[in-house]
């Protein structure tokens, strides 16, 4: 048979089975993680008339869309989980009870340049709540928790959620008479940290036409560092000359005193006043996630509040919080940087069942009772010598075999094998599922820092 | 601002908040299910290269896909989950450990004509182990222990599985001389529940080209029905005559002997000669399961042994045994039939705290501690009267909500509402817990059968 050469499309991530086994370890704890915040499971098309999904407009991402036809349908594959959100809302907004809290972790499409470490296929796992007309400030508050919980079960701890309010940049700008500007000002400003403090300047003086004044007032401002506390008594010393910026600064401290209620380490948040997150929807709480010993990677989760989710598909008024976790590049840059945890169980089964007789009844009525307690059973029935039986549970790191050989049969026992220690105990099929169950839970997070080990 | 009216495209299913919730548990089950069995779970791109996907050929299948293409690249959504699994096989052939058991749950994609109950996204939820070279018998004979979890641990019990052996009706067709037209009978005998006897005697007459005696046979043959046993013993009467046949045989009885080991009752499994699968490729046990009030609704889990998974893709020998469910049709059938349990909790949380002071800190610090129990807590923040907080709960099927006033928070109390039976305690925050924690468990599976209620 003439054979076709079979291959992975490049900037598609396929994993081998013990890669995927961690990475879906992720992803339940994301989906328990959200689901105990209160979040509802969605699963919107990969699909949508291509119409309906540009609705927006908007330049990058309309040269990055998968878009074809099928009979006289013109469509599309989303690119994001935020636009089939608020078609979503818009369509369904007489069926739904608000504020409306979903969860959706899916995958997305973006036709981008094939380059180390980017994906034209990812998953996001998105979070998002969306208000009717109005949402309280609570909302806000309670994401650095999710953020927080969702890394820590993960195993990670060395992070830092960092938050800033864009009611007080545009506040700021508004004060030093530079509202025209302050779109242009906060990208320049969120390259401090790549380009320093100097080049800053020279770009708001030459390009975004500042005086040196102002341009100074801006670099005081957003030098403003220290405790959270310390960055909020800061604040207070501009309170008064702007109501949007005093509105921002309550809400940046409604969000901060919450913290500790919420279970936040002071260690992990941080008010950042350098944080404005691209995109020009946000007008409240911005949040961005960095790894400590990592900041190059860029911010592993992002996301803030804005006012108008749906716009472009619906009159009413639906102001949200989301935030967003770019899953498929995260996994990819933790298994890069050795944050993946090489002891985690990543077998297909916890136990191997080996009989060693001619009737195989005993065997299997033993994977059925060990599968009724829950515990991952295969029964391995190939015809190869017992070396190459035990090889097989070794190369897949089955942790457990059970050995069911006559004399065990007629005592009503079997032999447990711990393969990782290489102890051997014979006894009850029940005292067996207690041993295998019992060593099931040293394996430990999916994430281990390379640090903790 | 001019919006663009919003929708899903027709023949993409996209469910409203509790119905997900049921989706999911469905899905959840499956998950847990395939992995007590030792399948692993597999991940594949939805996207790949066309040359790829289409090396098997084939001529429905190629008129419903979705093709495209990005820049200079051919590419398609995949429409199933084998040829992605052969393709996978073959690629990292190497990397893999054999019998390699991988479950997989994914969207497919086919773009047939729209109609009621048929899908053009839809899941797909498969398992399949394939061997390299040979493949014990035991494999098939686990399969149908497979098929009953999974559906019995979702609640449907009404349901059987039908099985039977391609060598038997391969070996049969050979004794009668008719190996040519086998798989023009096996095509017209699979009618048989449809048009009847005496239909499906004439088309294999005057269209196979049989004679009178050689329909009579197989008619005879096709008709032999009764116990399992029964069925195996009417088998035995043709014994001796074709070694495929009698190969197929003792694959059968190996496969029905050790339904009991495998906690498959006999109500569950039987014997049914008629069954032979349209698809080519299978080689020896066949299976199908149906609904016994439903079977208009045909097979909702079907698959076999197959010799030869990736022949397009290499040399190598690779067989194999799979079953397949058409997740989302079988979504669709059950909610229709109203086969979906209404008493489900479908909330996106377990208990709605309602904070009734001013400071939110000790509302905040309960949600943080119930979280930490396990148990999905939403804090309703917004500014509403107390019966539209009620109304919120009350729209989404939370079972509890927490009442925590100033008396409350000075006793280090909190009041805990039942809300389906309006009961209302005050008690310690960890006996609040317990009482939602033990109350949760009775809303039941995600199937109840109707004649059960």
């Amino acid at each position: 048979m003439e054979t076709i050469k079979p291959r992975t499309l490049s900037g598609f991530m396929e994993l081998l089975p013990a890669p995927q086994q961690q990475m879906e370890r992720m992803m339940q704890i994301l989906r328990q993680t959200y689901a105990l915040y209160g979040f509802t499971p969605l699963d919107t098309p990969a699909i949508e008339a291509a119409e309906v999904l540009l609705a927006k407009g908007g330049g990058e991402t309309e040269k990055q869309i998968y878009r074809f036809s099928k009979g006289d349908a013109d469509l599309a594959l989303r690119f994001d989980l935020t636009v089939p959100l608020a078609k979503y809302v818009a369509l369904h907004y007489g069926e739904l009870t608000f504020p409306f809290r979903r969860y959706q972790i899916g995958k997305v499409y973006r036709g981008e340049r094939a380059q180390r470490g980017r994906f034209r296929e990812f998953y996001q796992a998105d979070i998002d709540i969306i208000g009717d007309g109005q949402l309280d400030i609570l909302n806000e508050a309670e994401i650095p928790s999710i953020i927080y919980q969702t890394f820590t079960r993960m195993g990670l701890h060395r992070f830092q959620i960092r938050v800033n309010n864009r009611k007080i940049l545009n506040g700021f700008y508004a004060m030093l008479g530079l509202e025209e500007q302050s779109g242009e000002i906060m990208r320049t400003v969120d390259k401090l940290d790549k380009i320093g403090a100097d080049k800053v300047r020279a770009i708001l003086a030459d390009d975004a036409g500042l005086t040196e004044q102002q341009a100074d007032e801006v670099l005081r401002f957003i030098s403003i560092t220290g405790s959270n506390s310390q960055v909020l008594e800061a604040l207070a010393g501009y309170a008064g000359q702007n109501e949007t910026f005093d509105a921002g600064v309550a809400e940046l401290r409604a969000v901060a005193d919450s913290l500790a209620a919420f279970g936040v380490p002071e260690s992990h948040f941080r008010v950042d006043l350098t944080i404005a997150r691209g995109l020009d929807y946000y007008t409240g709480t911005v949040y961005e996630t960095v790894m400590l010993d990592h900041p190059e990677i860029g911010s592993i989760c992002s996301g803030g509040r804005y006012d108008n989710l749906a716009g472009y598909y619906t009159d009413k008024k639906l102001p949200g919080v989301g935030i967003s976790i770019g899953l498929t590049r995260l996994f990819y840059v933790l298994g890069e940087q050795g944050y993946l945890n090489p002891a985690l169980n990543t077998a297909p089964a916890d136990v191997l069942i080996l009989p060693m007789t001619e009737s195989l009844a005993p065997a299997i009525s033993l994977a059925t009772a060990l599968r009724a307690e829950g515990i991952r059973t295969q029964l391995y029935s190939e015809k190869k010598k017992f070396k190459a039986k035990l090889s097989y549970a070794d190369k897949l790191g089955i942790p457990y075999a059970v050995f069911l050989g006559e004399d065990e049969i007629a005592a009503g026992r079997v032999t447990v094998k711990d393969l990782r220690s290489g102890e051997q105990t014979t006894t009850t099929p029940a005292a067996a599922a207690e041993i295998i169950r019992v060593g099931l839970n040293e394996s430990g997070s999916v994430i281990v820092e390379p640090q903790a080990r």
